[in-house]
């Protein structure tokens, strides 16, 4: 088994150099990322967990950033204040890839469909001659590549569709508590940001009740979000197939279909947000392009309203791209941030650690 | 103005007449309802606000049916029950016509179709030689039934849709806050079942999180779930038409489609739970055939489950209605209920009062 084992790792990584180089990342997208080195003094755990309390968010570097967010929430919680905002009404939305957990080498989904066209391969004899899955499991570049977004879409759905959502649940649950990142070689849930946690602390210590709004599978997410992030899965939005309702032998079913029903994404998040949340946030977080639409609807609301984007500039500790990423690409944000009042976080600058295993 | 209003009054009744008579009621579904009478002695209102407390669902004739809901969610609650369910799992799901709210003469949102296509008649003279819209205003019984399902959903469409979401909802709330049912002569918030509201009340105490799942629209219940139920927007799941985001002289807004989205009846009601909330309730209240899934997929969890059907048996004080009703038909529910262990409520055995006004 551990032989077996270590022959998928081998062939993971072929196929995430293939995918990174060709289909993921662009030429000038990413920096190769080096182990994080803790920056100043580390809180400890309890300072860490108290961040909703009176002294929020010590993971943030004392500057404009961290202000703008303590002077936002101070506004719509003061029943003072010409601009307080009831509590029901106090939704704030996060992107989750890129904006709570990284997205490098490739989005961590993408990661978990490769790992289970493996996992499942023994299944499908009948993948061993038909590509995009034989070019997944011979670690072969040049299929990957020329079978491009048609052959991305066959490994999703192949990974993702064809059970039912409790079995796909089990999955989810048991790929999250076992996988690695190949480069990082920690957890994925490891990879998520301690100033964002203590965002989203800080907000719901405050009224606030947090949304994930994201791109990825809705239940790609649910399975963990609770545990991770805090957020239940009835306030997890995301992209989704298809599922149809069965009854086998009796017992009712839910079938995943390989069809797809809703991508959360660019115009569909304010979609989305709409369907599922059914009213404006009052803010928003995300780090690239396919946050715009979703950070323009919840900032043209009237009131108070609050947009934030997380930069991506730090090559030492995580990965630094925006501008010509194929992936978290971030261009018109950047550009476009300051007119429209949104804040833009420099993770280089205004975060004192990067993940929640640095400097305890 | 008056006498506009009294003539569409009057074309509305019309028009209900022959939804009732042929499309919406059967020969044998309904019967008339007589203004509700008093009986027993009437709580005061502290005493329903109470509801959650020492003394719950005072509404409720003490009997098997009330018995059920405590015994339930006292195994569910008490941390030493070898059945106690962590607060966050305790999800429960409700029809909302004909289980939170009276569904006769016919569906109220049906009747705020209507109701719209009077009011905006002016700005569309097309419709004064277009069927179904034709009929609809000069209250033409024959041509209306001509016009068959299609032309219903040309109705509701033409009512829905082609307008921003934000000026939909504001159509709703003046609605529901003016207009009044044809028969019973009172605003439909007045005509919600007040059993249920302490039964709302009552499992929210209880640690539960309450959810509307209704075949009925999504937009239609969200403007006043919150005030009349108590259930917030993110907590309302319903049918939907597609909305298409779009930015106009800068401005973001959703433009709602003439085009059905999703359809969150029969088996539609156990995908719109999986797809909204995520995880499978504990609890399903419904009244109709069009929710016997919904409490098929809730019951067949594992650990305790609760399923309830309000049956409409109370000629007297409400409608008496069930297997032969083309408007929330009850056959296979009450074949079932006795062998998949779920309550069916008699309205007129187990309450004491129907409506929130009565005794009052």
């Amino acid at each position: 088994m551990y032989e077996v084992s270590r022959a998928r790792v081998g062939s993971s990584w072929l196929l995430l150099a293939v995918l990174s180089v060709l289909t993921v990342l662009s030429a000038c997208g990413g920096s190769a990322v080096e182990q994080p080195a803790a920056e100043g003094e580390a809180p400890g755990r309890a300072e860490t967990m108290a961040a909703g309390g009176a002294q929020p968010l010590p993971s943030w570097v004392d500057g404009a950033t961290k202000q703008a967010i303590v002077a936002f929430v101070a506004r719509v919680t003061d029943p003072a204040s010409p601009d307080f905002v009831p509590q029901a009404e106090r939704i704030a939305v996060f992107d989750n890839d890129g904006t709570l957990w990284s997205e490098r080498p490739a989005y961590f989904q993408l990661l978990f469909a490769i790992d289970r066209i493996e996992a499942t391969a023994a299944e499908h004899p009948e993948w061993e001659d038909q590509q995009p899955f034989k070019a997944v499991l011979e670690g072969d570049m040049e299929a990957l590549a020329a079978a491009g977004e048609h052959g991305l879409l066959e490994l999703v759905m192949a990974s993702h569709a064809g059970m039912t959502t409790v079995e796909f649940e089990e999955v989810v649950r048991e790929w999250i508590s076992t996988a690695r990142h190949p480069e990082l070689d920690r957890p994925y849930p490891e990879l998520v940001f301690r100033p964002m946690l203590e965002v989203l602390e800080y907000l719901r210590f405050n009224g606030f009740k947090t949304f994930i709004v994201s791109g990825g599978g809705i239940e790609f997410m649910r399975p963990w979000a609770e545990e991770v992030y805090g957020i239940p899965p009835e306030q997890v939005v995301g992209s989704s197939i298809k599922v149809e309702y069965q009854v086998r032998d009796g017992e009712p079913v839910l079938v995943r279909l390989p069809e797809i029903d809703f991508i959360d994404d660019k115009e569909g998040k304010p979609v989305g947000i709409h369907k599922f949340i059914g009213r404006r946030p009052i803010a928003a977080f995300g780090n690239s392009d396919g946050d715009f639409q979703m950070l323009e609807w919840t900032t043209a609301g009237s009131g108070p309203r609050f947009g934030m984007i997380v930069h991506h500039d730090d090559a030492k500790r995580e990965w630094a791209y925006d501008r010509k990423s194929s992936i978290g690409k971030l261009h018109r944000g950047l550009d476009e941030a300051a007119k429209r009042g949104w804040v833009v976080v420099s993770m280089k600058r205004d975060w004192k650690f990067i993940f929640p295993f640095e400097g305890i």
